[in-house]
């Protein structure tokens, strides 16, 4: 029995290649008195993986070459050392690119399998819909009545923020970029509207899709859809800086709007990190799991299979490949009947 | 007898030219009953009006074609039919470029010329101090012992933000346009460093001036200045957004900075405008005037003598030509013995 490990083999310049990525197969670890080890199920795919490639000045340590890639994860429990665990329980960590982990249990979340598919805790409740909660609310002040605009809109934030946004009474209006998202966001998750940001005329659509303006603008992705929308701020619109996913590639860094309607419109800019705001986890979890579990608040996974096709997966999600939470399922997951992709 | 009035002639497209502006002298007004007659002593030139002279949207109408330029005004009354002021009071206004206006008196606030010199209320005890004290204080959140940055440091805004900021135990750095600008920053206001904006090597002189990074960044220019800040922004930092006077002159607008720093520093830049804080006016002058009266909080001021001279003082400003607050004599001051310039 071994542990297969995906490792940082180099820093990449420009878009990550498999090349940057190495395989690497170690002995599955044994448990020390007080640890658990435990077996990956779901291991998240995640835009903020591109910066800890990089050793660029940012707000966490970077991977160093040769570790293992980090990674929010569910995982279950082979063997426990500590008595707050058990063998067969369902966790949530960070336990990153590899099939087996031992560990203290600390930084371990025990999952209760029948209050929602245990893969929700890498996607809409957890790490993503905490984001997209506090992004929204906290940093975002959005109040019912008001024009929400969020771009990614179909992926695992995105589409959180947007359905947030309708249940608290907004509009929502959603960017993606391809038809098909557009219309997922409009048909089956309920946006007011939704913007192709490969449309010729992005300007003109965002102000045809937000006939009052735009009073929050959730980004994630930056360059020419965040040029576009800044032109349409409301006055007092707030823009929660979650992500700057068009750039995550570039290098030297492209420059930024002109700020000129943040001045006019007494607007403002602010970036979060969501690593601040885990205080928010338990009344995120109180507001956003009743919705899950009553169909309100709906969610889609994009579901790639073995921890092999990890690296191929990400550097797609960097592009827009995937059509939902991007996950990983490294190994078979015992509470689903057959694989819901 | 007549009025002498400076008017907008046509619109500028780039750095306006004496050309976009007409003289033309109109009869004195007749004051109706319930009006106030009165003589400008000092009309203030500040960078906002060349938003006014552009139809380009903005959060205030633009002047009219052909009507008189807008602007903060320092008056004596000569017949008043209104009691609550009498001929020889001072008061402060928006009277535009002209000699003489007549209208209620709503909106003139009566100054004592004892407790400062009336040139003040169109500076340090103005609507240029008022956006110091609410964009360094209010927006800008700055707490004792933090690195406050300020651009066009020797102007009249950023004249007082450094100087608050110093008094209220911050470190002070301000950037300004000459080696002259720089050493009055240091030498006669107490600043802790200053920088010029022309240094080949921008970022690494501000690195040399804040070594502990910038937890506040009270932004007048935009442009190069502001890529240079951003990227050594603290975690948590606020950027005040006064004004982008680098680019009021530009058509089409330039690109701004990169926002990363933003997002990883979980900062923001906030624009505002001085008109939705006029409630703090109060809190502002009880502060700030006894500083003004001992010297703590120190002022400059640039004054150009007669109407005439204020479309080219007014275009020298855009290029930061002026040192202080400009200000345009256009009658004797009774209260000063000779014209301190």
């Amino acid at each position: 029995m071994t542990n297969r490990q995906i490792r940082l083999q180099r820093r990449p310049t420009g878009a990550p290649t498999s090349d940057d990525f190495s395989i690497v197969d170690s002995p599955v670890p044994v448990p020390q008195e007080g640890h658990v080890l435990r077996r990956t199920i779901y291991l998240s795919l995640d835009p903020y993986m591109r910066g800890r490639m990089s050793d660029a000045r940012s707000y966490a340590t970077p991977v160093a070459l040769g570790d293992v890639m980090v990674g929010g994860t569910v995982s279950q429990v082979i063997e426990s050392r500590d008595p707050k665990l058990a063998a067969g329980d369902f966790v949530a960590g960070m336990d990153g690119w590899q099939q087996y982990v031992s560990s203290p249990a600390a930084g371990l979340r025990k999952l209760d399998p029948n209050l929602a598919p245990i893969s929700t805790a890498v996607g809409v409740l957890g790490m993503p819909g905490l984001t997209a909660y506090v992004g929204l609310l906290d940093i975002g002040q959005a109040k019912s009545g008001e024009s929400v605009v969020v771009s990614a809109a179909s992926g695992a934030v995105g589409s959180v923020v947007g359905q947030i946004a309708r249940l608290k009474g907004c509009r929502a209006v959603g960017i993606a970029g391809t038809a098909e998202k557009c219309e997922y966001l409009t048909r089956e998750l309920g946006f007011h509207a939704a913007v192709n940001h490969r449309d010729p005329d992005l300007r003109g659509a965002l102000r045809a899709a937000c006939p009052d303006g735009i009073d929050v603008y959730f980004e994630n992705v930056g360059g020419v859809v965040l040029d576009a929308v800044i032109g349409l701020i409301n006055r007092g619109a707030r823009i929660p800086l979650c992500g700057l996913i068009s750039q995550y590639n570039a290098s030297p860094l492209p420059p930024g709007p002109n700020l000129a309607p943040l001045l006019t419109n007494r607007a403002r800019i602010q970036g979060f990190i969501v690593l601040d705001h885990f205080d928010r986890f338990g009344a995120f979890l109180q507001e956003c799991a009743p919705w899950v579990r009553n169909g309100q608040l709906r969610y889609r996974e994009d579901i790639v299979d073995g921890l092999d096709a990890a690296p191929n997966a990400f550097i797609g999600m960097l592009e827009g490949k995937n059509f939902g939470k991007l996950i990983v399922r490294v190994s078979t997951d015992p509470t689903r009947e057959s694989g819901r992709v």
